[in-house]
């Protein structure tokens, strides 16, 4: 039988000793966890980004899985620890808007991660990942039942402004969630609530440039050639084929997009 | 007795969502296997960096590793995926010439990926690394004959143009295979095709710079001093002691090299 | 049972074939182990860095755990392969110094790794991780007692200069170590060495500017300010709230930091 699978989403970079502790860590406590990298080059201190990532990855993950998600501008200030119980998986990351994306998709149950039993002492000011998130990830992998760890929470932080917002009866202000690898946009507007765009003329607005072509896939496109695709993701994005929508247009995420539908 | 061993060579980078949903898709459906990255590091696109990386790193897995390689620029357009049986090993990825370095080298059978059993439903038109080559990867880590997974395929791409060629009876045209981390270049001539390097005068013609000095390793130079050295790979490679000889000579992958034997 | 635990710590970077390659050696020798990787982001040919890097990851590891460290810029060269035995744990790599800060903390004994039974033939001159380390680590773990590889040691390679120096009786020149991914300066004063810099006054000359303020937390400053904190890895650091504090002083690792007590 595989051992429990415990998943790592962080701003830490790949290049420092952050992410090896925190393997470090988990291992000491739980040797038979296997874990995953999803990723640790999150802009730093960029919880929207954060956000989207763990939204994307989790759908794809067995249940029982435990996802350590660590963007974390605020350590050490007020904000709480918590564990996420959504869609029969686990989360563990700060309370900082970071479960955002995941709370607007599934039922969920949110606990403060309180019980100094499964922390490691003394706990720092600056790296909770390594003293509160990790071993309690690592418990929760050994077994530990999640009410052990807190206490229900009621108000999650939230965040607002990730939605598109009507402006008129034909206007949307929406805005990129974020740039991918290839520098494909990858915008708020869902597949699924903006299903006209996908039959029907419509208008993005993306830095100066208005988009009108949707395609099926980049390389319908002309090398370079901008074009609005329905994402993997179940997000439209903005892409060209074999280049670098974001350089083209100079935006970045959190840029606003305006879209008109006809 | 250790499950299973998946490899995943990329073109998707570490700071998004991506690798993660691979590991994702195939711990669902395969939950013993080990995944090992081999990189995500392969630049965007290219073709030929990602038949290197693949063709030198499978030689040291053991047998029945396998491995997925998405380095796809015409994800969703008419390019078949393929699974590849060569070494006793197992290779799926695109069939866009990913693979020539490895075809070059071992007897190999490639099949065409079609059942659409051993996919993820709906196909996305732009992450078949999710859809496709993860899935197809797991089911046969969890043991699935390759044989179900579609027909054999009599032409599979090879790239031309990868190979040196002679120019006349002393000169050589050749190319840039790869700049590696330290700015190394690893050329195209291999070892075991141009032994008389190894003990007789020539002379490399890169960028603007002549080399004629065969070294053993990077330290027998002066700092920055450009050398020939025996790569580890198997290939000729220029390099400079502790420092980039890509930076020094303007030169990227592709480049090409000019060999004079004397 | 879990099987034996392999970490990676090297400058290879995250994009060349070099990493998998390490992967491969380890697995076929040693199929049942678990490999994590620390980091392969130390920046070329840093020693330092290096040598930082895997002192503050052991001591989070399980007793046991095999630690391969490679930085190495004179491969090739006369430098000595080693294992390190510390701390309950065993260390792989090039006796150039990179274990420097781990011997200074941790009683040690250290071998030669020489026996020609652990290495892969023939050894090149360029990649002793995959030729010499890979395969000495991998039969550690499956097994093979440290003391067949090789002799006692008795003067490993300790570099000198990573120590703060007194210059005066209120006086001291430290460096940064280190740089890490949120452009924080890592200062090679130790929290406990440096104790009343936790109480009393005191002003670091860091690049031009001259710092005095000491703060818990990142978030306790202004967006930018620069502070001191008391670091996670038991170092003073110079950061700024949600900026990077390198860039703010042009400050990178090896920089020298002076301090006053008052």
């Amino acid at each position: 039988m595989p051992g429990p699978l415990i998943t790592l989403t962080t701003d830490f970079g790949a290049s420092d000793h952050f992410t090896g502790v925190l393997k470090g860590v988990i291992l000491s406590i739980a040797p038979r966890a296997t874990i995953v990298d999803i990723t640790h080059g999150v802009e730093p201190f960029a919880i929207v980004e954060g956000a989207f990532t763990i939204a994307e990855a989790y759908r794809w993950f067995p249940k029982k899985t435990i996802h350590v998600v660590v963007v974390d501008p605020g350590v050490g200030s007020a904000r709480r620890p918590v564990l996420v119980e959504a869609a029969g998986q686990y989360f563990l990351g700060p309370d900082n808007g970071v479960f955002t994306l995941l709370l607007a998709r599934e039922k969920y149950k949110v606990r403060h991660l309180a019980n100094e039993a499964y922390r490691l002492h003394p706990v720092s000011a600056t790296f909770h990942g390594r003293d509160v998130f990790a071993p309690a990830a690592a418990h929760l992998a050994a077994g530990i039942a999640p009410a052990r760890f807190g206490k229900l929470v009621q108000d999650p932080w939230i965040m607002s402004g990730l939605e598109p917002v009507r402006t008129g009866k034909r206007f949307w202000n929406g805005m990129v969630l974020k740039v991918d690898r290839f520098g494909n946009l990858i915008t708020n507007f869902r597949l699924d609530e903006f299903p006209a765009m996908l039959t029907r003329p419509f208008e993005l607005l993306a830095g100066v440039e208005r988009l009108s072509r949707l395609a099926k896939t980049f390389s319908e496109g002309q090398p370079g050639e901008l074009l609005v695709i329905p994402g993997s993701a179940g997000y439209f994005e903005v892409a060209a084929n074999q280049a670098s929508a974001a350089r083209r247009l100079g935006i970045r995420a959190g840029s606003p997009i305006e879209l008109t539908q006809f």
